[in-house]
């Protein structure tokens, strides 16, 4: 904890989530040709956020970058749905002041060779019964192959490795081994994808440090997954590939509606934004009885969702 | 509560859930042409079930029958998924000896006029921390149309509250009412479908009363379903009525895995079968953000979602 007030902090994280979802929206757009429609929203006094979606794009066939900034009261049960950890929470009191900011993002490509992939970043206050301010860094980002190409996923994790080693050289392999559990599909003993980085409750140092990592991190996505999407957006395909591609997006979409914090904070909240919240499912699902790999190349992926690997 | 020793129920139970399978599966596979698929599973000495399984089939995309017959420990979580009000079980116990007996049914047809249909009916018991039998029967049966044809939903309902009539005069608009509030989509504000009848907690008669009451909504399925299916299997429609059966399908997978007791409590058993439980997932869905019908069609459908009216 440090004694900086945090409201500068939050401003600041204000800031880096709209320059960072216009820079992203700026990459993706370059890679697909096709522009997003951008969703500028308020919610009163209670804050207000813009959804740039993609859908029926050329490369991308449903994205969105969304940002929020919201502050009020939030209650016990959406309290425990945001933080990883509660302790120092005060578990009695029906509501607490808060404030949120940030981002997240879930884009889906068309060709079954490129990888959804997902960015969350957020910075989160609130005030305990006993006045004093709790605050925290959140958030991560991971890739979802359907196909799967073992230098995508270094590539990745290198890039977040190195963001993470600028700032802690614990972070990298704390905050890897945290997404792997973190994205977990538990009833199917699976990961959703071959993960990345994930954290919660980040506070263990000055915040003007972890915003600075907070800040790496974000600007490190356009990089990590940029060069996959030029690999693989017009790679040749087969049926095959595609009904896997559809299978694995019913499992993301399990994941994102089951287990994902974020969703659950979001539909749970007064009034939610249906459609931004739930813009992270894909635009085609598909479930089959029994489905069984038949390509190597998708049992491959199974091996890695099945038991994380080291990537880098 | 009775002194009639409970046991027999379940043995009861037993038999009905497997004969009405059955009778089940020859009914639907009379519509379709296509035989469903049987697989039997065994789980040691912990009980069984018949998963019978149609995909790809003429009339029907996916569509699943599965009894269990399962008995072992539950964890308080999972009891308290299970049943509605958890009133007189012992919350302070880690887990409770139990005994249930269930028959669970979906069905999507592909053509988006014919209805999607959902069938439940289970009789559970568990034995308290104070030696006590605690028993109850569930269930239910509910029509998800895409396109919605008032005959369709008058028919259905109509056979099921005259199934109910026979039993108590208070069971179908106590039953009708709990099915409009169970199957809501809770954030989404609106039902997946138009209803029918649930009911939870069900021991305020004579167990054998009751085992007659869900026997006969148990036969009550193929009469209010097979002819509606009759008239809509082979009716024309458009790509529009097609994309908005998988927008409905999108909200039905929603339903299912956040909401849905049956799924959660099966998903949270011990060496869950994913298979089984998640055989209600539809073949195909999809998410379109800010999805709005255009047709007047699928308006008409909307209204009696988010407000159920009376059908009989």
């Amino acid at each position: 904890m440090s004694d900086i007030t945090v409201e500068p902090i939050g401003k600041q994280m204000e800031k880096l989530i709209l320059d960072v979802q216009q820079e992203i929206v700026a990459g993706l757009e370059a890679v697909d040709g096709q522009k997003f429609f951008q969703d500028k929203w308020t919610k009163g006094e209670g804050g207000y956020g813009i959804s740039c979606v993609i859908q029926d794009g050329n490369v991308f066939e449903k994205g969105g970058v969304n940002t929020s900034i919201v502050q009020g009261k939030l209650n016990q049960d959406a309290v425990q749905r945001m933080r990883a950890n509660h302790e120092g929470i005060d578990r009695t009191a029906k509501e607490l002041p808060f404030f949120a900011a940030g981002i997240s993002m879930v884009i889906h490509p068309r060709n079954p060779m490129a990888p959804t992939t997902h960015l969350n970043y957020r910075y989160f206050e609130l005030v305990n019964s006993d006045g004093k301010k709790i605050w925290w860094f959140g958030g991560g980002a991971d890739l979802t192959p359907s196909i799967l190409f073992e230098e995508d996923g270094k590539h990745f994790h290198k890039l977040h490795k190195e963001a993470c080693d600028r700032h802690d050289p614990t972070f990298y392999p704390r905050f890897k081994k945290w997404a792997d559990e973190y994205f977990l599909i538990k009833h199917r003993k699976e990961t959703r994808g071959i993960g990345g980085i994930f954290f919660d409750d980040l506070s263990e140092k000055d915040p003007q440090e972890l915003f600075a990592f907070v800040k790496d991190c974000a600007h490190t996505f356009l990089p990590a997954y940029v060069p996959i999407m030029e690999k693989r957006k017009n790679m040749e395909f087969t049926e095959d590939d595609k009904e896997f591609q559809l299978i694995r997006r019913g499992y993301y979409a399990e994941f994102n509606v089951m287990y994902d914090r974020g969703t659950w904070f979001g539909l749970q909240a007064p009034e939610p934004r249906v459609e931004s919240i739930l813009m992270t499912l894909p635009l085609h699902a598909s479930w089959r009885y029994k489905y069984e790999p038949k390509q190597e190349r998708h049992k491959a992926l199974l091996k890695v969702t099945h038991t994380p690997i080291e990537w880098c």
